[in-house]
């Protein structure tokens, strides 16, 4: 089922856009080229395209933390786009460390404008994330710029783990959920705070907009983890079976690997070895993992992340219009093309 | 001439070493790997290696930085720590993006580990740098931080325009030492300020090492250039006239291409045109670069940088030994293999 767009998204767009627009227009013109192109903002030869960007629940999530502690939008903001250029420079790298070719059903940058452009353009919007925060007008930039950094060392920890189950052959679903803790949960859960923390909202509130936007961040992962081995191309801008191509450990194939007899592990091995597994193999694998249970415990444990995402929301005295708006986000957020 | 190393350096390694391994063993043990090999502490296969890592140069002005504040040493640690991790986040990508194949005379880690891991590992130094500085137990850390963050984006800054130069024929002298100035100047400026700026010393003081650090990076670097054209590889562990066959638009060539004559600019042109030069064209390249003076303008800029930084000290009241100490450094790191 396609959920239809949350009108959070759009509002928060509107106050996040053009201050994401004038962040990224203070860096060097020769890094225009990518950075607009990776944006959606531009053609590879620089023509303006309308529309462009991605969904923006980060900036989303930022906006409504600092509504969750009582500041106006725009409050929300420095945090907003210091969060959107964190996970842009965390794409513009993992696109070509796991050289993906393809993101949003575009080419990336590394495949259009080479490996070292996507390295630097990366490099100066991680930095670029960080002055943002040093630079806002509010007594807890510095501190917002201590969590980002934090959120940022833990999200590479979990590429880093994600990177090296690629070469394992089996990885608990422990270690599967640290590093997708890491790689996704990090991020949403500083976006989902450090508009409060801005703001100068409680210990308490921080932490509980904290640990819903962690519990969010592994729903969704969980989600694109399915879509990683059964969504379509046509939807996910990504060849099909890409994780199961990619020999990535995520979710469903851990699932499935714990409830496997030895022999269907044996299976599993030698139809996702080495190198690119044939078409034929992927297929063969993604039906032994959906008939291990891979494919139902995913889906149960986004279900249970979302329960509590909001459990966690339920333990502060938000606003009730953020409180829906943080709801439906999270609603949109799991439910995309699953 | 080589210039016998400065006590400093072995005064200011004992102190920041222990700091440093401290730091790097936060990281994932699946990092140490790549990591380790980087800083010459370990074999690509992990063993262990005496003595390693680099010259130490940025610690030990952060250390003295502090001093010059009238801070013990150690509170020049985290800073000192913080500049290294950031100079090898920087050495570890600008590898990929050059496509430089060996370092200090050993293969880079990307030419070991692949591409992947030199970018990831690079962007968990560059965190770690940050989370030293949020992490330290000083009132100035989170300062530090931003003073850091501001310096890597302006070094990111140079290095792009570095990248965007190689595919230009010709660069202004201006061009070209604000491309330098960013790439080498800020870093060094915030090594030697940063220690300064974390023990709470004046404005006064922390602009003078400031000022100090950003014209000793020009000399520096200029002197990185001469080697770049005329370094013996044994010297440099560099293949010879490197510059010239990555189509650096450094200083020597710069300040050549103003004296040339047209002809002269076609014929440097030509011999350095697109592609890898033969060494023929590349001998000749250098020996019409030197004839129009690319040379001793070079080291003259050298010198004079080497003035600047000796003055911007003279205006401060430093502690005899301590302003002894930066002057000793400042002269083995302009006169290093010139």
């Amino acid at each position: 089922m396609i959920t239809s767009t949350p009108p959070v998204l759009a509002r928060t767009r509107d106050v996040a856009g053009p201050a994401m627009r004038a962040a990224v227009a203070t860096l060097l013109p020769e890094l225009h080229g990518p950075v607009h192109y990776h944006f959606g903002w531009a053609d590879v030869d620089g023509t303006p395209v309308p529309g462009g960007g991605g969904k923006g629940v980060r900036p989303a999530l930022a906006i409504l933390s600092a509504e969750a502690a009582g500041a106006p939008a725009g409050a929300g903001v420095p945090g907003a786009v210091a969060l959107e250029l964190v996970h842009n420079f965390s794409l513009l790298h993992d696109d070509v460390i796991d050289n993906d070719r393809e993101r949003r059903h575009r080419p990336t940058v590394w495949a259009l404008f080479g490996v070292g452009d996507a390295i630097i353009a990366g490099d100066a919007l991680l930095t670029l994330a960080l002055e943002v925060l040093f630079d806002a007008d509010a007594p807890g930039g510095a501190r917002a710029a201590g969590a980002l950094t934090r959120a940022t060392s833990e999200m590479i920890a979990g590429q880093v783990l994600d990177m090296t189950f690629e070469t394992r052959d089996a990885v608990s679903l422990d270690e599967c959920i640290t590093m997708e803790s890491g790689k996704t949960g990090a991020l949403l859960a500083c976006a989902a705070s450090i508009g409060a923390l801005m703001a100068g909202g409680s210990d308490a509130l921080v932490d509980a907009l904290a640990a819903y936007g962690r519990h969010l961040g592994l729903a969704f992962q969980a989600v694109d983890d399915l879509l990683g081995i059964w969504g379509s191309p046509a939807v996910t801008g990504k060849p099909a079976w890409s994780d199961l191509r990619q020999h990535k450990k995520a979710l469903p194939l851990v699932f499935a690997w714990e409830r496997a007899t030895a022999s269907e592990r044996r299976e599993l091995h030698h139809l996702l070895a080495d190198g690119t597994p044939t078409e034929a193999a992927m297929a063969e694998a993604a039906a032994l993992i959906e008939a291990r249970g891979g494919r139902d415990c995913t889906q149960s444990f986004a279900d249970r992340e979302l329960d509590a995402a909001f459990r966690a929301l339920g333990a502060t005295d938000l606003d009730c219009g953020v409180r829906t708006e943080l709801v439906e986000l999270a609603h949109f957020v799991v439910e995309r093309q699953s």
